[in-house]
This record gives structure tokens, sequence and C-alpha cells, in this order.
């Protein structure tokens, strides 16, 4: 890791960016992978030549790109996804939550039914095994009367994984959490459905019959858009609250 | 704008944070909109009861952010998209780039031409008319032999628009300059039938013709398609640098 680290020139640039374009760049290369403990405050400040302030003021530089993230009393760490920004389109500018919700729910009846085809022709054992695992879990949870988002949304995400493009493995928390960052969609008369229909999918893609998975998969999104259409308009204050659990 | 900034609290939460904090709300509330110019330094440490290093380093966080930005010699303003950032999915950091622009256009030929349907169905005189502008500009660009990767994206871009989905706004820039962050996709034998694509784009939109619409958009993006799978494979050191264009 020594090797790794060079001594930052003193140009006009910022200490601080050239820091963290090193880090970025070790990152990139695959020096650093995802999950990787940076060396500590003291360490990087010695390989680098600059003061710990400097190497501070970097990770700071990072954590804000959501590239490596602080554990407090563990350590400094390379983010799961480097560089992917917790809310990367700034959906939590937008004011009006209500029509983004719906806006939402069209782009995911635009994309996921066809993710689901795409997963149905290239799903392999490990794919479906995943996906019908993801499936149960989040049926223990609806059953248990306890939130599913997550689980939900992992199952989508194990979805868009089978497709094996790497977009659209990024694109899927995107428009899968996007609602859920401002909007709770999990209607109660949703729950039991939602069971059924997560079901149909994993059969369609498990029996790799990608018109069926598609055909699923647009009622099940189908179903969630008329619910956000019947939510109520939210208040300007509530708009403030949630927007800052969205950034 | 006295009003809208109060002093700070010295709570052991970063006092930079807690001003960063501050101007991200005013921006989600509307209160200071994209292209708004911020107080100065002195005026900003005033008003928040902090200092100008706090403010600084405030600054810093919301410009990495992608919510502010520092025009040399002019000042800081709030972005056009605050919060949108440069690269979002983090795209930059996917090692194998000729996979990730085979997955990038196969997600475009996924969401494209359906966003080409929807644009014939909703577009009006002044979406119609702002394609076509920039559909004549890419030509005009192409027949003069320049680059026209800039007014190419702003053309799909302004398709996206018509759909009057936010979501699908935010997400064309990503999927359409996804690419180019990494590898100019505009080869010398599709200059000439990009025009030719572009207008029949353009008349289906025009004509409200979304079948058309999306059949012409679908072959457009198929053609471009095969362009990238024929390029070379990058090289590790190419992934480096054309990396770091990308964040």
């Amino acid at each position: 890791m020594e090797k790794d680290l060079k001594p930052v020139k003193r140009t006009p640039k910022l200490l601080a960016e050239q820091v963290a374009g090193q880090i970025t760049d070790l990152i990139k290369t695959n020096k650093w992978e995802a999950g990787y403990k940076l060396p500590n405050e003291f360490e990087m400040a010695s390989l680098l030549h600059v003061g710990r302030g400097t190497i501070r003021e970097a990770v700071k530089l990072l954590v804000a790109q959501n590239v490596v993230e602080i554990r407090r009393g563990c350590g400094t760490f390379v983010c799961e996804k480097p560089g992917m920004a917790k809310d990367p389109l700034g959906l939590s500018f937008v004011a009006d939550k209500k029509k983004l919700a719906q806006d939402m729910c069209e782009v995911r009846l635009l994309i996921e039914p066809q993710i689901a085809a795409i997963a149905a022709e290239r799903a392999d054992e490990n794919h479906i095994s995943r996906v019908r695992e993801l499936c149960e879990l989040t049926e223990k949870k609806i059953l248990a009367g306890e939130k599913y988002a997550e689980e939900d949304a992992a199952f989508h995400e194990a979805l868009a994984s089978c497709t094996g493009n790497q977009v659209m493995m990024q694109l899927m928390p995107i428009i899968r959490k996007g609602v859920a960052l401002f909007i709770d969609v999990t209607s109660t008369e949703r729950r039991a459905a939602t069971i059924e229909e997560h079901r149909l999918i994993v059969e369609a893609v498990a029996e790799g019959d990608s018109a069926k998975a598609a055909e699923v998969m647009e009622e099940h999104i189908r179903k969630s858009k008329i619910n956000v259409r019947d939510l109520p308009g939210k208040s300007h204050k509530e708009d403030k609250e949630k927007g800052k659990t969205g950034l």
C-alpha cells in the first residue's frame, strides 16, 4: 500500500484535492476495492507528506462524493458503490413530491417489465435462487406485518442483476428507491397482492418466459401506481421534511 | 435574504455541515433558485455568526455535492440541477469501459424508444420547435465536420422534456452522456445517417405518431450500438485516463 500513495506536489491545486484524486484513482483501478479500510490519518499524512488536516479535508471531500464512508470508531472505508450518490438525480430538490412519485412510477413502468424480460432470458441458477430467496424474505416481512420496503427493493435489484447489465443494476436502486425516499407507497391492501405478484415474477424468470415476466411485472407496477395516484398532495412542510431524508 | 439565514448552533455536529444544511434547505424550498448568487463569504459569516473558514468549508461540501458551483471571479451560484452529480451512477468506477458502453446502449435501447413514443403523444408546439431547432443545430455541426456530441445529447434531452416527466428528464443526460463520458461513439459513417434518423424522429413526434417515433428511435440507437461493439477494448491506462474525465 506504501507504494500506492506518492507524496503530493505543492501545485496551486488544493492539496486535499490531490490527495482525494490519488485515492479515487486507487479505487478506480481496483487497488483499493469496495469495503477496503483506508490507512489511518497518521499513516496517510506521512505517506503523502502532508498534514493530517489535509488528509481530513480530502476524506471529507470523498465522503461528500460517496466514495468513502467513515464508520465511527472503526475507520474510513471504500463505499460499496463508490461515487454512487444517495440521491443521484437530485430528486430531493424537486418540490412537487406527488408528481415526482407518479413520474417515478411511469419510469418504472417503462423500464422494469423489460428488465424482467431480459432477466428471464439471462438468469442462471444462482440468480434465480437469489431472487427466490428475496421473494420469500419479503413475504415473511409482509406476513409478519412488518415494513418490507427494503426487502422489496432488494428483490427488484436482484432481478436487475440477472441482466448482467451494470447500468441497469445501478439504475434500479434509483428508480426503485426514488419514490421510497419521499413517500411510503406500501399500502395495506397491496401487501397480500405483492406476495402473489412477486411469486409470479419469480416463476416467469425461473421458466425463462420473458414475455410472461414482462407482463406480470407490468401488472405489479401498474397496481402500485394507482396507490401513488391516490396519495394526498404533500404539504410544503412535509416536502421539506421528506426532502431532508432524500439527501 | 437576511431572514433566511439563522445563526448556527454550537452542537457537536460540524458547523460547516449546519451551514451547508441551511443552504440546501433554502434551495429545496425554492427560496434560492437555480442560478441564484450566494451572498459573499463576509456576509454569510456575519449572518450565520461563524468564521469565514466555516463558510468556505460549507461551500466546499456543497460543491462536492453539486449543489452550488464557484465561478472564479464572479462568486458562488446555485447549480442548474442542484444535487445532480456529474457521474451520478459512479460509472467512472466501472473498470471495463467497453462493456459499460455496450450496457449503456442496451439501456438506451430499452428506454429511449419509449420516451420518443411518449414525446409524440405529449409534445406541444414549443416542445416540437425546440426539438426541431436542436435537430438542425446538430445537422449544421455534422455538415461542418465539427464535433456534435453536445448538440446530439441536447436533442435527446429535448425529447425527454416533451414527456413532462421529471425523472425521465433527469435520467436522459445520464444514459445519453454516460457513454460519451468514456468513449467517443460518433464515427464518420454515422454522421450522415444521424442527420436522416434525427429528422425522422422529429417528424414522427411532430405528427404525434408514437409508434413510428419509437420505431425510428430504436433503429437510430441500434445502429449506434453496432459501432460501440466494434470499438477496440480499452487499455488499462486509457481506462484510468477516461475514468478521470468521468468524475
